[in-house]
């Protein structure tokens, strides 16, 4: 194992307190492990929380800020945070209007963000929650009953977090976090394996010449293994497996996302497939991002996650957002 | 070679479609392979040019865009961009005020930078060019006579972008390019080496406990071969490398850089020593990035940039900036 780290058991607050030292819009609760922007929430709006397993950075501290999250509860690497961190990261975010949960469909994720929930209505916090499951790949899997959230998260993130920041209610909110899950959808491609800092070794292996298509986002097998071919090839499976679940039609949102070891010149190569795609099946790709923005630590690979937009999603989209990963003013 | 391309010798010109169709605010020159704003020159505005090899990204094409470059050379990836190519881009970003080029130091690129600014000469157009040489590792290398340019280009770009949108002459320009260069250092470190599309094969080898102190963008022997030791080690390797070279105080720019295959997470253990360090020197880290920015493909591995600012300095760092990866106004 190779990495630029002190010790395996120590990753995630030597991180943590990098966070804090880089990002002072961000304040970092290093002890409970949780997130939140520096100003504190503001009264009146909805406060929105996420979190998961840590290795997938920048999500979710990443996208802490201005028109997105209120905060993020970081679990040890490929591992759920604990109700106790998301209450906690609940309560500091609470502003008298109720938070929503946003949450990836992991069962250990879920159970926790449930607990978490229930016990915040103990200290009378109104909780909702949006499960992500946008992961068309396969149904169920190592660490899921249905369908896995992965790429659709930032969208929910940003387009929940921009209506938030505009006034909407929780019932709203939780409304609108369904529908661009409901409208959204992913495909990943791994190219090679990660190793989580406390194992040591890969979670799995891929011969030189193989890939694995369908892959989860901490390596969990996809639907098949199948021979490295072309980024066009590669590109229409996915895109194939994508517009079979939910047929693609008018105006979408593309993000081309790295996994964390793949160049972003590589990226780029997918992203000019992934529009050429969209041309010949007479689909607009109105909205975009190319990068790494929910990766598996340094697994080569990408994934591909398209959003059928709609006139206020969009609006919602490009409304401003201030985030270390995510940053624009329109 | 496992990478998400289509032909090994396609790959740049699959790219620069990909960032077309991804990014509106670029125009992308394709047959002539150099990116510019869409909007064209502004008239009174000296106009700012840098390129080199691709395989960097997202230098220097993703600092294309208001408040940094006026455009980008990409040249095959770890290839030199030729000199008609930069004087097509020279051309098409003069508005009348002159043309600075910032060149990173490698024989190549300082060759065509210079014929393609003799050129321009030729059709009336005046260049000065900055060269970017911070890198402390060696003296001389295998691409390189002098030091190598590395990571500082990122602040020269972004600060003399900010200066030449507020109006700075040529000849302003290019001396606070040289002040930039002349207050920044870099140290890199590789964990694995990288695979140019066209070889096939990875440029170097390194044994599984083995890293290279001070590695080069291409991959270039650095000052020694180490055994992998903690991130607080390497940090404090590369810092008392530059402190040795420019000895630091005041208040400074850090950035530390993922060289494409790092995980996000391993840049915030990476930053938070760095952080301790500064602190334990008396140095305070008033700006910073963390992320990918000058990358060598998907080699792992890390390199750390640090500015010495100044007043003025920091206040063009803070300056408003659009561009695909780098974004922000304040």
């Amino acid at each position: 194992m190779k990495k630029l780290i002190n010790e395996p058991d120590g990753v995630l607050v030597d991180a943590l307190n990098g966070v804090a030292a880089a990002h002072p819009s961000l304040s970092v609760n290093v002890a409970d492990r949780y997130v939140t922007r520096a100003g504190g929430p503001r009264s009146g709006k909805v406060g929105l929380v996420s979190g998961g397993g840590s290795g997938h950075e920048p999500l979710h501290g990443g996208f802490v800020g201005y028109g997105m999250l209120d905060a993020a509860c970081p679990g040890e690497v490929f591992t759920s945070p604990v109700p106790d961190q998301i209450l906690a990261a609940t309560k500091a975010v609470d502003a008298g209007s109720g938070v929503l949960h946003i949450v990836k469909n992991y069962t250990g994720d879920v159970l926790n963000f449930q607990m978490a929930a229930e016990l915040a209505a103990d200290s009378a916090v109104r909780v909702e929650s949006v499960l992500v499951n946008d992961d068309v790949a396969v149904e169920n899997s190592t660490w899921t009953a249905g369908r896995r959230g992965t790429g659709a998260t930032v969208f929910v993130e940003k387009i929940v977090g921009a209506a938030a920041e505009q006034g909407a209610n929780l019932a709203t909110a939780a409304a609108l976090g369904k529908e661009v899950n409901e409208r959204s959808r992913s495909f990943g491609v791994a190219l090679t394996p990660c190793t989580v800092p406390a194992a040591g070794k890969p979670g799995f292996e891929l011969a030189e010449d193989e890939i694995e298509l369908g892959v989860g986002i901490h390596g969990e097998p996809g639907r098949t293994r199948g021979k490295l071919v072309t980024a066009k090839e590669i590109t229409a499976i996915a895109l194939e497996a994508i517009h079979a679940d939910m047929p693609l039609s008018g105006e979408v949102l593309v993000m081309v996302n790295g996994m964390g070891g793949t160049p972003l010149i590589e990226l780029y190569v997918v992203f000019d497939a992934v529009a050429k795609w969209m041309t010949a099946h007479g689909v607009g790709i109105t909205r975009s991002l190319v990068g790494n923005y929910i990766t598996s630590l340094e697994m080569a690979g990408c994934s591909i996650t398209v959003c059928r937009l709609t006139p206020q999603l969009t609006q919602l989209w490009d409304a401003p957002v201030e985030t270390p990963a995510l940053r624009w003013g329109r």
